[in-house]
């Protein structure tokens, strides 16, 4: 009994911990950097993906398709049918992007010369890369591998990015969280939107791109930032990821730092519980879809976003975007702030960063903690893009998805066995 | 008896052709033109002003120190001693910008040289004009005029305007209602706060502008648009402006086409009753004001930048915008919430273009009706700046004014003296 009073009291002073260290983050948006400059894994033939780790037999056709282009992107194969032969013939190396300190949207694929936005989060150390979001429509992430997307990805590698390193090293990089948080109160949950955040960055940005001195692709740079509404989700999916992992290998504690989907299974992980996922089968989404698709083409879900609701943003921040809702097919405001109420039922606290107007400035649940998720059987909701089951084809609609109880659950069966005793039941953690 | 039917049924049609009309607006941020090209009164010593029209002896400490800084700035004296000679010796002519197709924030002082913004309405053949934003701090529009603010009026003139003009034209001009409908969704009011708004311009704006071929200056004018969170606040009272000239004029139309102040006197116009003004005292804003001032110091209200809530913006749709409730005053989103639904009590309906996501996309209150606000003894309430009385000194807070119902008394007076029998009472109206 004392022990398990201890245990209880060990969590206490461990999630107060993981709250604590969660208000200190001050991430900021500092270089874009090479891939392979960064990620020492990258400088083989592997490639980054989202989501916990997988094999190259058990790949979802979009992520296939991701990997595809970027053996081409690289230059390891000429063709993407080459490319299919090197990475059925096991060619290719497949790591989980989160033990890079990266994260990438859906498929999430990062290759040696993609440039990467570096975050950085001085108060606890912490340096977290995302890939360069590439707009909508045919794109890697979300499958699509054709000559324009790679053409697209050359011209981000060799004309965006080494202007916009060059501005945010002029610029000291820009902190992050009081521009997400102002985005909060112009309607973004920064995932589904992020038409506010990307315009505040670009505000910041394109005076400084400016002054870079004049180049014939300013105006072309501009346009390509400017017409991106989703340009920040992956600047807002780095610092989350970079706040995350400042809150991870916590003894004893109970938050979830990650969600993350490989288009196959769902995993999780927790604090106290390092880096070990905790998987389940990845849902299909509930959403709308483009004229012409329906849930029967649907890929199960897919990516590594899920850290931006980690962080308590996303889904969990609904109640700041009420134009979400019908996109993800709530049916009114109300369904939205009742999204951001159920997700307080499961979090540790409320963010001391992210403020929702509408709830009168108070803050977003955040801090997912596993034993409320059991308690109260209600899993984490996510706010997210639908990919097309089939490689090439891309984005077909926008959803939500609960996550899987059943990650939770094994988490919980590995959290009782490393910190309780034998005898320890689940109800006294 | 039946003449008093006539008249209701006559302001019922000429009501509904004012929401009509309103609803096919459709006005575009076209080109910048220099003052005196579009607005000849300006050729001669002559300068527009916000509200009804007033003499120089009644002038308001900061509209007088408005007036000065335009006179330095047109070179019609060197210093703003001379300028002050030249003004109370009856050598400088004042305008009601009103009536030349013009608005102006706070003071609203237009001279000859002064670029403007030129916003067209095709549907309704309607031109409207207003100044370029100069940004927050000691500028001209709060009664500043001093050498910086003289010098920045120069530079938005030579350097800002002329490739501002040609970046319009190249993109045919900005169509304005989708622009401002989407910031209302990011928590713009488009009176107290423009910060989506003016970030989506910039996202337009800022491309076109590099297209114009490298310019040493074309950082400094990003910077200039991208620092100011208000710059759009100009664009909407132009545009706001044309939609209610296209609405003036209908023969026994009760619905309300300008309010306005110029810091004496605070006046509305009647869509029935032509371009009379209908004035009563201005009063000084409740609020909330900057350190070291407060309502001893303050100027009573001014400004043409009521038209937006005449168009159904501003506290009209405060639910839209709670992070403004606090810096106006009001304690919580809550009360946000509630000075849209009481606006709603004295509108002839629902503005077509201006959606509020939290209210599930309902429209803004619009088409204020005289006779509601007698019936329900409701004024419609007005978020604004403050003004310091004394010329110089600028803004020294922010707040809500309640517009004073004695101009609507007078207003419906003479609906009833030019559309009613002698013997025909108000309530029959």
């Amino acid at each position: 009994m004392a022990t398990q009073m201890g245990i209880a009291e060990g969590i206490k002073r461990a999630n107060n911990e993981f709250m604590t260290r969660l208000s200190k983050a001050a991430p900021s948006l500092v270089r874009i950097r090479q891939a392979r400059d960064v990620m020492p894994v990258l400088s083989d033939q592997t490639v980054l993906h989202a989501g916990p780790p997988i094999t190259v037999e058990r790949l979802c056709g979009p992520m296939r398709g991701a990997i595809l282009g970027a053996i081409v992107l690289e230059g390891w194969a000429k063709t993407p049918e080459d490319a299919a032969k090197l990475l059925d013939g096991g060619r290719i190396g497949l790591q989980c992007a989160h033990d890079w300190n990266a994260v990438g949207p859906m498929a999430g694929i990062i290759s040696a010369s993609m440039p990467v936005l570096e975050v950085r989060d001085e108060p606890s150390n912490t340096t977290a890369y995302c890939t360069i979001n590439e707009g909508i429509g045919a794109v890697l992430r979300f499958g699509a591998y054709d000559a324009p997307v790679i053409e697209r990805l050359r011209w981000i590698g060799d004309t965006l990015a080494p202007p916009l390193d060059r501005a945010l090293e002029k610029l000291e990089g820009i902190p992050l969280l009081p521009l997400m948080n102002r985005a909060l109160a112009m309607g973004d949950e920064m995932h589904q939107r992020n038409v506010a955040a990307s315009s505040l960055l670009f505000r910041t940005l394109a005076p400084a791109l400016a002054k870079q001195g004049a180049s014939s692709a300013l105006a072309r740079i501009l346009e390509f930032l400017g017409e991106n509404d989703q340009f920040f989700l992956n600047v807002a999916m780095a610092a989350c990821k970079a706040m995350m992992d400042a809150v991870g290998g916590i003894s004893s504690c109970t938050g979830v730092t990650a969600m993350s989907r490989n288009g196959v299974e769902f995993g999780i992980r927790v604090s106290g519980l390092g880096d070990t996922w905790f998987v389940a089968p990845s849902p299909v989404p509930d959403g709308l879809y483009f004229p012409g698709y329906g849930a029967a083409d649907a890929n199960p879900d897919m990516g590594d976003s899920a850290i931006v609701e980690t962080a308590g943003l996303g889904a969990f921040a609904m109640a700041a975007a009420p134009a979400v809702a019908g996109f993800v097919g709530l049916a009114s405001a109300r369904e939205a702030v009742a999204t951001t109420l159920a997700m307080s039922e499961i979090t540790l606290g409320k963010s001391p960063h992210f403020k929702i107007p509408a709830l009168d400035f108070e803050g977003t649940p955040t801090g997912i903690d596993l034993r409320r998720v059991i308690e109260v059987e209600t899993t984490p909701i996510i706010n997210t893009g639908i990919a097309h089951r089939r490689a090439g084809v891309g984005q077909i609609g926008a959803g939500v998805v609960h996550a899987p109880i059943e990650a939770f659950q094994q988490a919980l069966a590995a959290f009782v066995e490393r910190y309780a005793s034998p005898a320890g039941s689940q109800s006294r953690i």
